[in-house]
């Protein structure tokens, strides 16, 4: 009953690039707040944040046997995404298969489920955002399917969207928005850094965004 | 329906200072163990330990309107306690707010809702502990109020008491029992210090602390 | 009604270095996928692995007592596992604790309780694996046990026990199994080693452990 | 930047009709495993089961504006389901919404947000599977979407899918695979009533499914 | 270290009474949406709702001592408050325990730590909201103190405070609010009864509260 | 490597049927507080308790094949003990397999998985104590183990064990201690009998229990 889809389209390198630069909290605004997996899942590393092309993989609880048919459609600048049928905190993936994944192009992971060997994910630069660590390994016995729509971290992600991941969670963006959602984001960037400049110098946010007419309305009283 | 009280107490900075570099553990039971946050609250960063006067921010979820309120009630050495009225992992504060917050003084940020932007708050230097990180913003639409008592973390925090922060947790002292507390934690740590040195030396607290007879007296028995 | 066992044979020094050499993911292999703590049990330290014999402790909710008795037991090599009879976030375990525990040729702690004074024990060098970490006091009112069963993240420890511990959790192994497990577990790495390279110059799992054929069986298909 | 969508196609009643009575389970393998909310969506009532077309809502945190537009796009036959856009436990629904969903044909609600008049609810027999119960209201500040996709308790639901609501949970059915659906899971029940018989006189699945063989060649043992 | 205050004022029985006819949901808004307890609190029972004084209890983790010393400070009408120190899941009160507090007029029992003999005090009609159900025994070792201000499912709770609690959770009116607060709710249910006729006849929230104009500033358009 | 233990001892009826009747609350005390699973292990039903023989199985996540194998091997008064290898809310076991269970004289399920059919369940009279409801099937793929001793819910069960289980919880009572834990479980039963009525007639355990001094001794004090 599986199924892997081969042709996914990607968006174009730039526009990724640009997206990783941009960083989470940025996208997730650009993007009207849409597309943010929960706050269980987590960085292995820190202080590191980049985007790719999702290659999707929806595997049963405790079988990665779909990873290594993932990592067959992998291509530069990928990221896997991979999402349990139902919660599972095994760790589907460790040193060996992010050996492989990188050999193919691979920048990182994303999942739902688990990962291990993390200490050397790390020391090998492979990043990984994850729900669980756990040594629990996994078995090859059930077929899944790659590059079909999962859902993950509660975001839907389809084949080809675009991950954006760093320390503070993954968004994803959908691969028809990526330009659009792009440009939203470097705007929303630039007036940031005005702003940045003038809070720096203790001006208030209640001045800048004059506020204090609105909270009075609302029936904000000081004592 | 929301009130800012803006002419709070502050203990003497001296005081906050020490009490800081006294730490969570000692401070805590220097309070006869109460005053504790729950473990859900963690920092952000790494090996890093201070104290604040606490400026208190009662919020709904997913709405930071009164975050900029806050901010202009701050003075040099007061840390931000931010309580969402409900649970709420959305990221209520940004190295933008953050920016602004230590402009006006500001040590850091303790919050049982959620923060965003981390990277850039460890590279500031502006530390936090929070109960999530996530990226998710916020709206600006309802008032709260700021100075006012709140629960955080489980814990009751009156505007102006010394919140204690480090790797171990966050710590709340009453304004009130600030030297008290001061004096029995510093006396502990006299205390404590003497007990290291002779368990480094391989003595047994078993015998510094005279425990073996009523130890025997409960029951305890050796195989 | 509390006990402790004193003479708790251990395995061969050099048995229990290698297993922490071959880390946590490995050995649970190793075992037959037995023996793992669960993904509740988390390191407060980064990129640390390694392996020693387990001093056991049964100790009540909020009360450490138990960890002085547990400390005369400890030998070179050992390593503390403590589980409170109920479900406990209790900080049972510090700095001064740690300074004896060190004293007495102990290599780290792991607990389904608490630890505190968490940034003295990273620069002390000494590791814990916890499921909480918790400021919060304890008494030493209740004797519990030392070196008898626990149950421990899930996992059964008994005393003598072989910990291996890193970055991906906590691992269990029987005394009398150690040689074993450390046999099949060099076993495994060899035949790792051949397979990296074969994946970091790009050959893909599927070929190296021959899926393709098993995979159409089972109803894969290309899209 | 809200968006109602307003002439959402609904399955044929006498389809959804019989989905519910195959009930969660049945309809899940049917579906070949997908579409199941996760284990932390639960019914407030005991022993009740149905199946309705999704009138879907995407509401901000703590804000239960939508509700109130999404209940004018109901019809008989229908089920609310509310997803909030980060994770929220405020009782977004209570009995006054419910008697106005129930004057428009609505069979109950779906949320990975709270409801609260429980006890209300129940009297009422307005059914409600959700996340949280908590009595905290929410604001009508921010607008949402309404009959939008949604991810709810993991699964994603298009406007117009089928519902299927009982103890075990719920699982959605895509609009365009109901009847296909149906079709197998009463292919499904039939094939079990057989099975039922044959199990409960005593017979073993072992013998059933022939099973004993293919367990000796994994090298099942024993003893 | 423990105190008991034993000459707690209490608020007048009818008011009490009547807050608990009002229920949680009502009583909640009435209050401006302060003091509920987090939905972690949950009844053991169902379909119950009253309303009762506090008498609070800090208790050590896992000793339950205090709660003993606290039912010779009831009176009729009250409801014990039981806040563990840290949190705890162990079952600090029974059957006995009920037997006991029940001859003493108390009303039930609400703690964010854990109960046992559920069946028992449900057959006794002795209802309780906790955190936990769990068999796990306490000792009697530590003194706490009782009628003292505690903060239990994350609401602060003092001596005398109004509880009222039911399927929906557990709410806490201060003392010197409870009139002003069941005024408040009676307006309320006041209103609510005429909307509901409104509701039931198949009249929109959208028009009572004439909506569709804000609606439509704030951004909503329907395709 | 799958191993099925096939001529496990159990214990004597009449002293299993009296430990069911003596309840959960009661055993694990007269057990010394040892042998509980912790207290996310729910009943699916209410009011009902009983005690049987455990018939424990060791299975992978995801897959229930073993659940057939150990049913072949129960005897009249059995229980099923299920514990996943790695955490897993799938269900494993539904009104097939209760069908098949109950005509070979299985009395109930305890499980750190997951169940489904739920209502099924209560309206055939097998009774269920579960960490999770969920209808996420399972496969048939991997082998496991029946009747060898198995981690449950934080409690080690060896097969044969005697498991005791109410609306508090589950409690294991080792088949070797089974008449000592009962003879002890009576007692406590007569002597709380006692007290009982003591209480009920108002006497207070602080003069039952004569604990004024004991109380005064640790410091407590009357405001």
């Amino acid at each position: 009953m599986g199924v892997v889809v081969t042709d996914v389209p990607r968006a174009d390198a730039e526009v990724v690039e640009k997206l990783g630069k941009a960083g989470v909290a940025t996208v997730h605004e650009a993007m009207g707040r849409r597309g943010l997996m929960g706050p269980g899942i987590r960085p292995i590393q820190q202080d590191m944040g980049l985007a790719g092309s999702a290659v999707t993989i929806s595997a049963p609880p405790g079988d990665n046997w779909m990873v290594h048919v993932a990592i067959e459609q992998l291509r530069e600048g990928d990221i896997l995404v991979l999402a349990p049928t139902s919660p599972c905190s095994d760790g589907y993936f460790g040193d060996l298969l992010a050996t492989s994944a990188m050999a193919r192009g691979c920048r990182g992971l994303v999942t739902s489920g688990g990962v291990r060997d993390t200490r050397e994910l790390r020391a090998m630069g492979f990043p990984v955002w994850s729900q669980w660590v756990s040594a629990q390994g996994t078995v090859k016995e059930t077929v899944g399917s790659v590059n079909v729509p999962v859902v993950c971290g509660g975001a839907l992600v389809n084949p080809g969207d675009i991950i954006v991941a760093d320390d503070d969670g993954v968004c994803v963006v959908p691969l028809g928005e990526a330009r659009a959602v792009l440009a939203r984001a470097e705007q929303r960037m630039a007036v940031e850094e005005g702003k940045r400049a003038r809070l720096a110098a203790g001006e208030l946010g209640l001045d800048i965004y004059d506020m204090r007419g609105r909270l009075a309305e609302k029936g904000l009283r000081y004592e």
